[in-house]
């Protein structure tokens, strides 16, 4: 059989991108199945990617496919696969754990130290024509759903896994959530979703905290002005937010900011959770003595893990969470550059890429 | 009926302590018990409040009695006590919770933001005769225990709660403690007889790590000459220690030193557990980034809570923990004030002050 | 003071009631409080020890007033009481804990062996004008709730501790209830409430199964037609409800019926959760060997222990519970007889009983 | 390559078994191993297959191996294999999961549907020569283990299943087991090794008790003579063995039999745990209202899970565990039938067989 081209977008080195037709995947593995792309978001950290060409120690040394929040239609399986089945709609869990070691047999292969992370070097992202993943990597998405919106089921299970796996966040939880960005604002979703009775955005952008508003933020606080001094910070806060009975259940930190962590653990009520969810710097002055005299749980919160592609789907489903008015643009495959250069202005909060198939064409078609 | 006199071990003003005749307290409430206080440990804390007058928001603004790790005879009782009676050994939990907010009603009293608990200003401590408390904070000791051994109740039922309430340890279960000072020796002790198949203790004092060795520890490391870098310093006390597989299951922090924090994050596997069991700096450079992606779980340990003094009476009772062996000096009440100057120096590990009566006298024979 | 009478309806013996005024009760701890009551729901226990004169072990051998499910208002507070004041709208927690005991300090204190619970004998219900109640067992109610609906609490606490001490329901899980009464149909009101994708509610009362699919259930199934074989009922009853992937969630039996509990067994999943909410008859028939080789979770669960109360009332004021629906009849004080001989029959679910007081007095203009 | 062949002993219908070569497994994936097997302990089951030809459901319809727990040495591995090599000692972990249904991405795998276990119909068990296995069911032997108390890793997995996953039993707990054999013995072990404070063991064969006695329990029961009433003969047993403080707080039946379940579940106390280990009859007469109003923990533990194995092994390599002195009897693999036929009587606790090989030759040596 001859080799299919398979269009990428591939990252040679910071800031300097390109089309490549690379060979199509084959399946190798009787249980996994090839997928024809179709709506694949831009992360934060593709980004950085494109812009630095590494994130800490992982280091783009050779060309690497960009992109991992995707969807798509199965186009071909393997001859084991049971759950999904040709022309199946399906969001794709990027990352491809081992199965044997400890932490995969415990059900956290989020930690799989051989974990293979689509678009983390050395491995290939999902801006392709045609991508392999084994079945229970595929979720189905239900006819309600675009693809657009399957694509979102990605971010959203990062939330799911942040909120849920690790805040535990119950009805009539306070939670205060730091960062307004797409994660943040997908915590704020989901903290909805499950009934928080406060959920407080903080952030140092207007129009962020405006939109966190009318999505899913019971209050929303201008950090900007606040004092330097972590517990003024945090006590500015709780007051202008109303939040009560000693400090609130649950803090998230989806800002990566210093300023923010350090209010974050001031504001969390002796006993509560303090999740950190995004990565910014590798260190930070950090109140430890708050920390160990409240008696907090403080928790990493690393990607996704089983369960969390389904609960964000039936998320999506169910109306619970509404990721379409997260997607800001759109642009097709052949724009992937100018999406990119774009990503650093303004208002966007989601740039969703179309692509590069539009059409749904069979292996046997092409 | 005359209220007798209550000799008292106070401190005015820093470094500036005496005794007092103060009066004896009475029972106030029919769950009151009246005790002869025999046996004190002094702890860091005790000594902290000596030489500064305050720990942190805490501060000493009016004479203070100091002392809270006790143990006594049980002298007088209220008349619905039913748990102990005139004459019992008992182990004193020095801290009275409301028991009607929301932490109490919970079980997690020790977050109780009501809390009396004993020397921490403005609550006198047990250095004193006679000492009243609630039933329920009274730990009945078996008769083979002496009354010093139950002093040590105290600081091993905080080495209890770090290690089973915080860290759950398991049989197996590689551990490494730093600070070989009486919490984090405990800490090393409750983790031998819960079968943790490592435990690693971390110092700069070479006689404490000695020491260590013959009592709990399995590996001692000397951490003077350790790099700087905390990614570095774990990794030598991980290769020094042969800590395996991805790192320990569990650290404990009980130096309140940054540069152990620092290294403590770096040595826990992904998933694992960090406790912050001793209060040092307010704040410290904290390695976040390695704790989100590893997962952690960092948790503080404060005190301790329901069936924390219960366990450690039984794990003194059965063997499992010796206590006595960390006693290395005992000094007669007289003596209180020298043995808190003595504090500062070498190589002892837990003074005990006796007294301040000798015999043990009922109420009605005084 | 001369004493103020307290009218209340007593069982003297099976299907004996009458009122009687007794002292009205006085303040006796410095954190109690004296309530008027205002609205009290007639319970199922309160209904059986109407008919019978027992439940299991409780026998009534004094005369004890009925009723547990109350609100009311606050009319007088102790002197250490801060958390309510006269005036106040409470609902009544009518089960008081011995605060001492193992249970209490661990917050289990359901299980306090010493509980003196309204209208358990032999304590004395809530049926009457003046009761008297510790401030931490008064639950504030919102201006926006009325006083039937704070009485609501209790059987909504009940149902709450059900589904979320116990079940640990969550987003998107599948419920089965067996028993369609109020406790029945409460657990299926919070399971809707926090998400669950479906609740399959089962009875062989059609006018109940109506009333719960109109209420809170996306299913409704009549057993009355089902096999005696309770695996074939279980097939049965899940495939109506088109319940999925290997079987339920979690199944609560709310019915106390043998049939119901055996087919419950059998539509749990591999490792979920079971848990029995009604008492019927002490021993029943088991598929002990189903409950081992799936590793359910069986649980029991009993009245209500921490946050309950605030939860079961913050899901009434946020609308997520309605409990004002369920509340099919209401009768004055003075006709509570014959509210107790009605309960028999029909298609009631709920049966109020308001006063003995209309308008609220304070006690000194009694 | 010419198939070499494998000693197998077969079970063709009830008590009619026999020898035969079959073809030798051949490693179809690159994670398998194959290994030479060279110890079986007989389990209860395998006895139940030879006697009737199947349990429950499970019917053995075609010729099946019997045995599954076992050790052997590796012979062979995979290209991907790299936690085992050749000449390694093992103990094999005789189920194989899926990997990619829900159970075994959450990590209970033990409860995926397609489970492939050793000697459950239709999946041949391990007496024979060479058996195949995925490297991550192959756990690594210290060499200061024989082969024998290898192969008992497989019934010890059990119980650190039961008490551990299940019963989370810990220091200081009072555990009541109902069975002494095998599974019941091994329980008390693990109990021991965790520093339960009391381990009664109760049974009906008085040798077992004397054996109990010495290897693991605190105290033993003769049930023999109690009461016949439930709660009349938990209270006999709870006396006697001086249970304390409302009930043990950990109830294990191993028995399978109905009136140590129904004594049991009155043994346990407020809020403890029940675990059904062993499976007897389908269904049972159940104390559910004590069960309810007790709000126990009753758990199912069916075979063993991640990390279980692992415990085992260093349960019995740290001497926590002695699994040696439960080897009553050692035969050749040419007498399995007599060792099967033997099973009925006596005081044997395990039969363990050795070989087929008695020396370990290397497939390229065969």
């Amino acid at each position: 059989m001859a080799s299919r081209t398979n269009s990428s977008f591939v990252l040679f080195s910071p800031q300097n991108v390109g089309f490549e037709d690379r060979p199509e995947p084959q399946i190798s593995d009787p249980h996994e199945v090839l997928l024809r792309i179709k709506s694949t978001g831009i992360c934060g950290s593709d980004v950085h990617y494109y812009n630095h060409g590494r994130i800490g120690k992982y280091e783009v040394r050779s060309p690497m496919v960009l992109g991992h929040e995707s969807a798509g239609v199965v186009i071909k399986v393997g001859p084991k696969v049971t759950t999904v089945k040709i022309g199946d709609q399906v969001a794709l869990e990027p990352g491809i754990c081992c199965r044997y070691c400890v932490y995969c047999r415990k059900g956290i292969y989020n930690l799989c130290p051989k974990m293979q992370f689509a678009a983390t070097p050395p491995f290939d992202g999902t801006l392709c024509d045609v991508y392999c993943l084994p079945e229970d990597f595929c979720h189905k998405l239900p006819d309600t759903l675009s693809l657009d919106e399957g694509a979102m089921a990605e971010p959203l299970s990062v939330a799911v896994h942040v909120m849920l796996k690790q805040a535990s966040v119950k009805f009539g939880d306070q939670v205060v959530v730091f960062g307004a960005g797409p994660i943040g604002l997908l915590c704020c979703a989901v903290a909805r979703a499950y009934g928080a009775g406060k959920i407080v955005a903080v952030d140092i952008n207007e129009a962020r905290l405006l939109f966190a508003k009318r999505y899913a933020a019971t209050d929303v606080i201008n950090a900007t002005t606040t004092s330097k001094d972590a517990t003024e910070a945090a006590a500015m806060i709780s007051k202008k937010a109303h939040v009560q009975t000693g400090g609130a259940d649950i803090v998230v930190d989806a800002s990566g900011v210093e300023s923010s962590i350090r209010a974050g653990i001031h504001i969390v009520k002796p006993g509560g959770t303090f999740v950190q969810a995004g990565m910014g710097r590798d260190d930070v002055n950090f109140p430890i003595a708050a920390m160990c005299s409240k008696e907090l749980h403080v928790k990493g919160s690393f990607r996704y893990g089983p369960g969390d592609y389904e609960c964000a789907i039936k998320l999506i489903e169910t109306g619970k969470v509404d990721v379409a008015s997260l997607i800001t643009d759109i642009v097709p495959f052949e724009q992937a550059e100018d999406a990119f250069r774009g990503m650093s202005g303004g208002n966007s909060i989601k740039t969703v890429i179309r692509g590069p198939s539009m059409s749904t064409k069979m292996p046997s078609q092409a």
